[in-house]
C-alpha cells in the first residue's frame, strides 16, 4: 500500500500529536510530517528527535503544500486555529481535529469552511495523565476508539481517508453525530474527571489532610488522584465546551448521590445492600 | 525470636483473615491456628490448603487454647461475634478484630468485656476488590499501614502483643483514637467508595449505557469500577457503622461539586484552570 498522505502537518506536537506522528512514521503512512506550533524550541527537539520531519512556527505559505492538517492543539483553541490556517492550504486539503468536544466546535468550524477543504471532526479516545511530546508514544491509539463527526455536507471521501488513517494506527473507528458524541464522553470521560477533582479537593479542604491523613489512604483514594492529575488546561475547555451535557451528567450523579445519602441516615441496609451489588455485577459483568 | 502466641484463632478465614493466617504461617509467629466460622466446608478446604492447621464450626470449648483470637468476620458482625466468644476463652486471651469501623464497635465490645480477657481495636488498612480465602495472600500486609485503637483501660502488654504480629507481618502500626480513626477512614476510604458506587449506578441509569455508551469509556472509568466491585457487604455496614462521619465527609464533597458545578455554568475559567491545578500539583506533590 501506497502512503495515505504526501505531507500531513501537525498543529501543536504534543502527547496526541507527538503520538499520532510516531504511529504514522513507524507505518509509513504519510510521505512527510511537518509539526506547527508557537515554540521554535519544542518544535526543533521534536524534530532532533525524528518525531517531525520539518517544522514551522508560523502559520503561513509553508502549509501550502500539507494534503491533511491535523490539529491537535488544546481544544478550546482548535475553531480559532483553523481558522488562522484556512487561508494558507490548498485546494482539496482535508483538516480534522482531535478535540474531546465535537458539536459546537464542528458547527463553529464548519460556518467558515470554504468549499475547497474538508474538514472531518475527530476524537480519538487516548490519553494519559501526562501531557507533552516527551510522553508520546506510537502505540498509543493501539485497541482504542476513534469517534469521527461528519455532518451532511462532509466530503464521503475526506471521511475515508481519516477513518483509514485512524485505522492503521491500530484505533477502532465509530462515525456518529456530535451531539451524540458530546452526550456519550460527558458521561464515560467528562463526569468522572469532575468526580475526580472534586473527591480530591474537597479532601484537600480538611485541615491536615496532606500532612497525615493522607498517609491511611488506600489504593482507592490513589485510582482517583491519577486521574484528577489531568491536564488542567484541557480539562477546563471540556468543562466549558460540554457545559450543557456535563451539567446534565453531574445533575444525574447528584440525584444518585443524595438518594444513597438518604439510604445511610435512613440506615436502609436493604437499600444499600442491593444498590452495591449493583455496582459489583456491572464491573463483574465487564470482565 | 520465639512465638508471639502458642495458638491463634481466626474468626472468618476470608481475604484478610486467611491472609493473616498465610503471614503469620511464613514466619512462624504463632505455635498453631485454629479457623472458626459457620461453614465447615469452607474451613475444611481451608485446611486442605494449609491456611489453617485445624478448625471449629461452633464457637465452644475448642477456643480454649487460643492465646489470641483474631476477629476477621464482616464488621457489622463483629461485636455479636466477640460477646459470642467470651465464655469459651480462657483468662488472659487478647482478642483483636480486623473491622473498618471503631469508635462505635470499641465502645460495644468494651461494655462487656471481662477483666479476664483483653480487647484490641485493630484496623489493617489492606484489601482488594476480591473477597474469600481463595484471594488471600501472604504479603498482603506488607508496607500497609494498620491502626491500633486501645482505650483508656486498655492492657499495655496486650496492645504491644497485636502491635508486634502486624508489624511482623510487614504493616505499620500506628495507634489513635476510635474516633479519629473514623474521621480518616471516612475521608480516604468511605467517601471515595460511595463516590465510586454513585458514579457506576448512576450512569447505570442511562439507557444504553452497557449495550453501546460503555465501549467508549477509557482508562478513568475503568478505575472506578473497579473501587465499586467491592464487597456490598462490607460496604452496607461500613456506611451505616460510620454514618456520621460519611455523612459529614459526603456534605463536603457535596459542596464542592456544586461550587465547582456553578464554575462551570458561569464559565469561570480562571477558577475551574486553578481549581483543576490544584489537584495536580497534589498529585505530582504525592510522587
Amino acid at each position: 500500500m501506497g502512503v495515505l498522505f504526501k505531507q500531513m502537518a501537525v498543529v501543536g506536537v504534543g502527547l496526541i500529536g507527538g503520538s499520532l506522528s510516531k504511529a504514522v512514521k513507524e507505518r509509513n503512512l504519510v510521505g512527510e510530517i511537518l509539526g506547527v506550533g508557537r515554540n521554535e524550541e519544542r518544535l526543533k527537539r521534536a524534530k532532533e528527535q525524528s518525531i517531525i520531519d520539518k517544522y514551522s512556527a508560523c502559520v503561513d505559505e509553508t502549509l501550502g503544500e500539507a494534503d491533511l492538517v491535523v490539529v491537535a492543539t488544546p481544544v478550546g483553541m482548535i475553531v480559532d486555529q483553523i481558522r488562522e490556517l484556512i487561508p494558507c492550504l490548498k485546494k482539496g486539503c482535508i483538516i480534522t481535529d482531535v478535540g474531546s468536544v465535537k458539536k459546537k466546535l464542528v458547527q463553529d468550524v464548519e460556518k467558515y469552511m470554504p468549499e475547497s477543504l474538508h474538514f472531518v471532526g475527530g476524537h480519538p479516545i487516548a490519553g494519559t495523565e501526562n501531557s507533552g511530546f516527551e510522553a508520546s508514544f506510537s502505540t498509543l491509539f493501539e485497541g482504542r476508539k476513534c469517534i469521527l463527526t461528519p455532518v451532511e455536507t462532509t466530503n464521503p471521501h475526506a471521511v475515508e481517508k481519516v477513518k483509514e488513517l485512524w485505522s492503521r494506527v491500530g484505533a477502532t473507528v465509530v462515525c456518529m453525530d456530535g451531539d451524540e458524541h458530546d452526550e456519550v464522553l460527558a458521561a464515560v470521560s467528562h463526569l468522572p474527571h469532575i468526580i475526580a477533582y472534586s473527591l480530591v479537593n474537597s479532601l484537600l479542604e480538611i485541615e491536615g489532610f496532606e500532612e497525615t491523613i493522607l498517609s491511611f489512604a488506600a489504593g482507592g483514594f490513589k485510582d482517583f488522584t491519577r486521574i484528577a492529575a489531568s491536564h488542567p488546561e484541557m480539562w477546563r475547555d471540556i468543562a466549558i465546551m460540554n457545559k450543557e451535557k456535563l451539567l446534565s451528567a453531574i445533575n444525574l450523579f447528584q440525584a444518585y448521590l443524595d438518594e444513597l445519602k438518604e439510604a445511610i441516615a435512613g440506615e436502609d441496609t436493604k437499600k444499600l445492600f442491593s444498590e452495591f451489588q449493583k455496582s459489583r455485577r456491572f464491573r463483574r459483568s465487564m470482565q
